[in-house]
């Protein structure tokens, strides 16, 4: 660390860019990506809002050096030693930064290096993603739960810790994030657990972003789906019967009906 | 409806507003307050959010008459027929519109009335009020998915729809909207459900406004620390490990960290 002890820390701001679309960012977040001395990001915020930040302060710790992504570790300290040299930091990160952001870990290490910070929340794609393709992740007559989850595990853990069984038997819906690869395994999972094979299912690609997709079907179909629209990550799966609103609507949805 | 044939309809917006702080408002949301002919709302955007909108343009549909609330019904005709008279209308909801928002049902009406409308996706208390808080929902280490579920039922619905038990066996967090008053009853039934009574629990009053509380404890104490705080809805509950993040970081937490 280069601290000087003369210097005040400088704040570290926790900050949710939204699911990519830059009107989706809050009015906060659009603030501090103007005021901040350094933004600290990945690729996850998407190239409109990324493209929004003056690239003099811009620093990507999402690359890639020699095929190893920079290490969290790495990311904790740089944002550390900025806040040490009086700097004001903003770690952006898409989405929320606490469903799935490791914004917990990050807020840690800042506590524990006495960092001061700042939590600002975002639009999370888990939730937009499937909105603007008309399809309300809860609903009165028949969602009173929502879980989210991911698809992509911690590659370092021996067993998924994710209990699909307990996760249909709620009876809510299901939002995976990450979950274009794993659809086949998780699909079965859940049919193996007794779900409704006619179950609907959509998957949103880039949600509010200009390429939005959206493919649908159900437990047993969406795979073929998948592969017949070519839908890349990052995308968000929906499982429940809300899936099945977006067809009521999307005649009269005026955003997200490009697919 | 007074809608005349000659007339374009306007288009409905169902706007989320997020957690109340006007900071946290997308900035699509900011400008379409601005710019709308009509806002229909209740009082769940929070006294900031609804003192910028300009009272000539706004209709409370939240309003008790004779000790009845507005209608859901009322409220679907008033926004079909502003629509069909050629208004621009914002349909501002607390949160996001489609996390027990009721968002779906009016999208549903909306699209069988032939009204255009646009989904605007907000921050949503559930996940804002525990991270400024200091709590993330979830955790690569402790947490790998997270449900959503209210607390306040339908009261016409006969039974729970909610299975308490399979919410605990998912083994994620557990985060209540609308939980304040039925606290004693849902962590009793997930402690019978065999969650360790030591589970921590954490209770977030108004997250993001100015006079935000926080209460924490576990399964077993939380409703004496709910009492002893004086914690009143609206608020969120966070159930599972990561609400004993907050005492890890809340000396350093600049926002949220009042109670």
């Amino acid at each position: 660390m280069t601290a000087d002890a003369d210097i005040a820390p400088g704040t570290v701001y926790l900050v949710g860019s939204g699911p990519g679309d830059p009107d989706l960012l809050t009015v906060k977040a659009k603030r501090l990506l103007e005021e901040a001395d350094v933004v600290l990001h990945d690729k996850l915020p998407g190239p409109d809002i990324i493209g929004m930040i003056p690239e003099e302060i811009r620093e990507d710790v999402g690359k890639r050096a020699r095929g190893e992504r920079t290490s969290q570790q790495y990311t904790n300290e740089r944002m550390a030693e900025l806040a040490h040299d009086g700097k004001t930091v903003v770690r952006l990160k898409g989405g929320d930064s606490f469903v799935f952001g490791r914004g917990g870990e990050e807020m840690v290490y800042l506590a524990k290096h006495a960092v001061p910070f700042e939590v600002v929340p975002g639009v999370t794609a888990a939730i937009a993603g499937p909105g603007v393709a008309g399809i309300p992740v809860t609903h009165r007559d028949y969602a009173s739960s929502v879980s989210f989850v991911t698809g992509h595990e911690d590659p370092t853990k021996e067993d998924s810790a994710v209990d699909w069984g307990a996760l249909a038997d709620t009876g809510g819906t299901i939002v995976v994030l990450m979950g274009v690869g794993k659809l086949p395994e998780y699909t079965r999972e859940l049919r193996e657990a007794g779900m409704d094979p006619d179950t609907p299912v959509a998957l949103v690609e880039r949600g509010t972003w200009p390429d939005q997709q959206v493919a649908t079907g159900t437990l047993s179909t969406i795979v073929d789906a998948r592969d017949d629209i070519g839908i890349e990550p990052p995308a968000v799966t929906v499982i429940g019967d809300v899936a099945r609103e977006r067809q009521r609507v999307v005649k009269f949805l005026q955003n997200g009906a490009e697919s």
